[in-house]
């Protein structure tokens, strides 16, 4: 039977790249108002080229450029004012050299016309004549018909979530449905003889409520997958293996949160080897905390096996989850996550090969944040919510001064 | 008639200042699978202490620290093996001195022991008795019943979004249900003539498609927010002031996006005025691009007129609408955006007393992340969605060097 002896600790770059790679969600069609943050399957093309019309960026006068050519305060061009362009239609005017009409912003550029006059270097004191005092140049005051976009250009790539300006442009270009990935759905099992449901109201002696499910579940949808609990199985290895079973069925990604002594991370291991090939591909990371974690796929699907504590396994589920989440869902550009600065206000210890994480309490002292680490045992879920974010020490790190500028990932 | 003259222009942090103060939205219960980015509206307090009993953080063997005091690999304490604990039970045995009970992590520290000895520090050879090689301290591999919470302890501040690590803390203590502020309701009125839906499947000449009101919806979502169109106006002021008091009467907060032309933003202003007290209390803002923008409040609820082109209607919404849709819906402390350091590659000019945005795109360059000004007239929605950030040019700075130390907010 396999155990942990036939698997060395890997880095985390190792564990992800020793997954199979597994093709992302298929696409499905979704409209704009449930686009965002959406990944595309395919890049996005215009079908029409924007704004589609050589339009007007500025009220004033439409002419021909050539007719203002040294124009000056003391010496104004005098145009003859032929009419004027209405918003949202085509004009009824055209410019004939001498001629001017008038424009509000964003107006069709008549025939004839080659630039636009902005209104403040215009005078109007006869009926019927604009005074013209400084030159344009041809271009000036218009975008071009296909300035912003030209018909099938790209306006936003595949694997990058939308955001609310590509919304716009989306809009804009006339495209109102996307074809995006599926959100992954994502599997969380949680295991335990003392864990029981959080809305229990009274709990028997050593019973705990299971706080690692409702954790990862917000983890999950701010990766962009759906996250499924398949409720709390026992230690009891047929069991456990029933409804992984059933979950990797049913999910793109499953987690498994393993018991927290070590018996029950064995049973764990064992239950996932029993799920077919091409089985564990990693059993113990080189992070901390987090070691005992368990990487496997069964078919297509990876199965997360996270160490039994919550500090740990939302640890580990950073790490290794949420880029799993990602990939599955065809995000090959994720939005970047909110870190700043810090001065670290004591040493931390660390060892060469392995990558700590730090939660650490942010305050500020005179100027600069200072980032305090949270002490406390990992089974303490204060140690998490008490915390403002984390300090990664890097595995060729063999620690980091107190003192030291830090890089702090800011939980949000 | 209220025009454009009785209104100086202000600085975006006096804009804001300048809205009288309005309350929150109201409570509504939801569900933990649903409260994930939502803002509780009063503190959460845990019913329980948690974990709610003295638990064992080791395997190990549960014992009088006293018994082990002086104990080494060469001189151990023996202690006799009285029993096992077992998870998620009360133990039935007690720790007399002189005696054991094994214990996994995570189990209930049986009456008479006060420490636990983990399992790497003792050895078994003899049947019914274990021993001990290192000496433990009271309290050791135990956590105390209300270690992690105190029965009464805050575990979720009032108007921070909720994270996914306090979903875990609520999970363990039991409270599946919070009171949050509810979503802010956010009207968003698009004007001109030339507008028409996005899915207009062939323009006519001069019209363009509503690109403002999907990007406007995107940034209110993210805002936590919910987004509700009252479609498009034409540049008409008693059909925008009906759809206006129509957008007043049911939303939390209203923006509309002016018409582009001077004509048509004075026409928006007339109508805004008309809507009711205390009426307009801004018009005119320091900041490049938008400093066409209203800011007014009818009754309740604060009114945002935004510039008439995309780029300066979404810089406008990012520095106004979002800190009031984040500020009526009760977040008092908004979860960080995500940054990062850059170098300027060209200088950017701006003015005292003003305050630019620059839309840029990054670059890597030999280990510097370089951004470059993504130049463009402000009709372009290319500017925006080629655009990974935005840099701010503060009001006392007039502009920043090429080759500057920036902080560039980056878009998600």
């Amino acid at each position: 039977m396999p155990g942990r002896e036939f698997f060395r600790t890997r880095t985390v770059a190792e564990a992800l790249a020793s997954l199979p790679t597994t093709p992302p969600t298929a696409a499905e069609p979704v409209g704009l108002d449930d686009a965002l943050g959406r990944v595309p399957a395919v890049p996005v093309v215009s079908p029409h080229a924007l704004p589609g019309f050589a339009r007007s960026t500025v009220d004033g006068f439409a002419v021909q450029a050539a007719d203002t050519y040294g124009a000056s305060d003391g010496l104004p061009a005098y145009l003859e004012v032929m009419g004027a362009v209405a918003m949202g239609t085509a004009p009824d005017v055209g410019v004939r050299t001498g001629g001017a009409a008038s424009m509000p912003t964003g107006g069709v550029l008549p025939d004839g016309a080659d630039a636009v006059v902005m209104v403040e270097h215009t005078q109007q004191t006869m009926a019927g004549t604009v005074e013209v005092v400084r030159p344009a140049a041809p271009g000036d005051g218009v975008v071009r018909a296909d300035e912003d976009v030209a018909a099938g250009d790209e306006i936003a790539p595949a694997g990058r979530p939308l955001r609310a300006t590509d919304l716009g442009m989306l809009a804009a270009a006339g495209v109102t449905w996307v074809d995006v990935h599926a959100r992954p759905l994502v599997g969380i099992v949680s295991t335990g003889d003392e864990v029981v449901p959080p809305e229990t109201p009274e709990l028997a002696p050593g019973q705990v409520r299971d706080a690692t499910t409702a954790a990862l579940a917000g983890l999950v949808r701010q990766a962009g997958g759906v996250p499924r609990s398949f409720g709390i199985v026992a230690d009891d290895g047929s069991a456990l293996e029933d409804v992984l079973r059933t979950a990797v069925a049913a999910c793109d990604v499953v987690v498994v949160s393993a018991g927290s002594s070590v018996g029950a991370r064995d049973e764990t291991a064992r239950a996932v080897e029993r799920l077919g090939p091409p089985g564990i591909v990693c059993h113990g990371v080189a992070v901390r905390p987090g070691k005992p974690t368990l990487l496997a796929q069964v078919g297509q699907v990876p199965v997360v096996g996270l160490p039994g504590n919550p500090l740990s396994a939302l640890v580990v589920f950073r790490l290794l989850g949420v880029p799993l989440v990602l990939r599955v869902g065809g995000c090959t550009r994720p939005p970047p996550e909110p870190t700043t600065g810090a001065r670290l206000a004591r040493q931390v210890a660390s060892q060469a090969g392995r990558r700590d994480v730090v939660q650490v309490r942010l305050e500020p002292d005179g100027g600069v944040t200072v980032a305090h680490p949270v002490l406390g045992a990992s089974a303490l879920l204060s140690v998490l919510t008490s915390a403002d974010g984390c300090v990664v020490v890097p595995e060729d790190a063999t620690g980091l001064d107190e003192g030291a500028d830090v890089t702090v990932t800011l939980y949000r």
